[in-house]
């Protein structure tokens, strides 16, 4: 075992593992934080519950190669995990990111921890450890930490709550099925998929004016509120009519898109809508109302039942 | 979505996911808490920091699908993971376990998960989240969350301190070197390959008494006091005739052994061998010396310096 290179940000022996962990972390650069040892050693504030969730990003499943650049899926995979504190109105307190690298994709490590890097500092979470390893696919699985005061959880929707929507829906169904067609997705369509955005702040300011139950929309949004009803025991109906969704999308493209990150929270009384798209440039629109009896999702258009969309479910297929 | 089954341990939707994760979660019993939202809500006691750390097993790299059983695989994946705790002295809060399967390991998820769960109770972590995927390899990310007044890093190795060494080595080497061999290996050799223990109750014993510097044997004696001295900026001296070994391996091959989980700690002092021995049923050995000066691992047998041996690294091959 050699002195660590000048510079070296972390004192590692050597090794290709360690190199590849090396150059994440240039590339990291301020971005991580307390790396170098067996664990992180973090401070949750005095008071705040601890939050943590684990979400994988697997090459040929979850994404094509073709599809995207490794900045790209570095940056979804990220943005994805981030989305459950968003879920939950958690602060982040830190990442920690294990990938595996197949050879093919060892050169595009750089780009890779870029966007890695980016999705992180964009929600303003440190990345505290990371590991990697050889394989023959790449994959990304994000551990997200962070603190909250209290939490938004998925089973307290109650009889008679206005159901909330962040956002707007379909874009990344639309950019999927161009891909999946070999088409070219349209731009807006396509930057709803690569570029998803946890709604972290988001999810604080409704927590703090009243939301009490929450979920992201990860699965689909008819999929994503019958988790929300099952866990809550009640039933939801939804006007697709009142879903905001982008360009050239229809209401019940819109309710299967997945992938979304965007939130459903549940409150009883009203949330001031004007402010939020104010503050945050997207809309707040209630969807639907949650009541007592049946449990499931209830979906209606231009006055009609309409049947669900089949939910995303990645080992359907 | 329909109700959810009599019995179901959590409310989830439909799908072939989600009865993984139930079919997981069923067989985990009380050893999982908590599952079913976004996130995971746990407490660090107050006054102290949350330990974080992430480790993967994937198949074909870390293992070979006809070596072990599918419940050794879950156990040494989990235990490796919990492993990293140890190395800092923290007490395991939990884990979040993130699993790819594919189709041809289906059948056996129950024996995967029993396993995990195993490793769980032995070092009393409940299982706090979870994620599957679909995939080509079996794969299982573990994230280990821990608490601690104060940790042992890697950088506190000092001048003159004594360096200890928990348990016996040899043994995962001796039987990966049969296994690869294609030939049964000796069945002491392999129980320490398939069931290592994290050295997590050890660790804080050590802690208490002075220990103030660690790291676990992951990468093989040598690579990890490599690792030591480099964090610490030190030259670490090892006699390899003190190194506690199983029977029929060398000493040179003690060093180079990975996947051990026992502990390398330094203190200023002497700590009590007979009376951790006592508790623990393993011996802790001083193998050997810190010493300012030259960085780096000075391994000598029979009195004669002899040359490192090279460490095992997951992306060399």
């Amino acid at each position: 075992v050699k002195r660590p290179p000048e510079g070296d940000p972390i004192a590692l022996g050597a090794g290709a593992e360690f190199d590849a962990i090396r150059a994440m972390i240039v590339r990291w650069g301020t971005r991580a934080r307390g790396l170098g040892d067996d664990a992180a050693v973090l401070q949750v504030p005095r008071g705040d519950s601890l939050v943590a969730s684990v979400d994988s990003a697997v090459e040929g499943r979850h994404f094509q190669r073709e599809w995207f650049s490794a900045r790209e899926i570095g940056y979804r995979a990220v943005a994805a995990a981030l989305s459950d504190l968003a879920a939950m109105a958690a602060r982040p307190l830190g990442v920690l990111v294990a990938v595996t690298i197949p050879a093919e994709w060892r050169q595009e490590l750089d780009e890779l921890a870029e966007g890695i890097g980016e999705a992180a500092s964009a929600s303003g979470a440190p990345i505290v450890g990371g590991n990697t390893t050889d394989g023959d696919a790449l994959s990304i699985t994000t551990t997200v930490l962070g603190t909250a005061f209290s939490v938004l959880r998925r089973d307290a929707v109650r009889d008679g709550d206005n159901m909330y929507l962040t956002g707007r829906l379909g874009g990344p169904a639309a950019a999927l099925r161009a891909l999946r067609g070999g088409k070219k997705p349209d731009l807006e369509h396509r930057d709803r998929l690569v570029h998803p955005t946890p709604r972290i702040r988001e999810a604080r300011w409704l927590a703090e004016r009243g939301a009490h139950a929450a979920i992201d929309v990860s699965d689909g949004l008819a999929a994503d509120l019958g988790h929300l009803a099952a866990a809550s025991g009640v039933g939801i109906e939804v006007d697709l009519d009142c879903v905001p969704r982008v360009s050239s999308v229809s209401a019940l493209d819109a309710a299967a898109s997945g992938e979304e990150y965007e939130l459903v929270v549940a409150a009883a009384g009203a949330l001031d809508a004007v402010e939020f798209e104010r503050t945050f440039g997207i809309p707040l629109t209630v969807i639907g109302r949650a009541r007592a009896g049946e449990v499931g999702v209830m979906l209606s258009q231009g006055g009609a039942r309409v049947a669900n969309p089949p939910g995303y479910d990645h080992l359907s297929r």
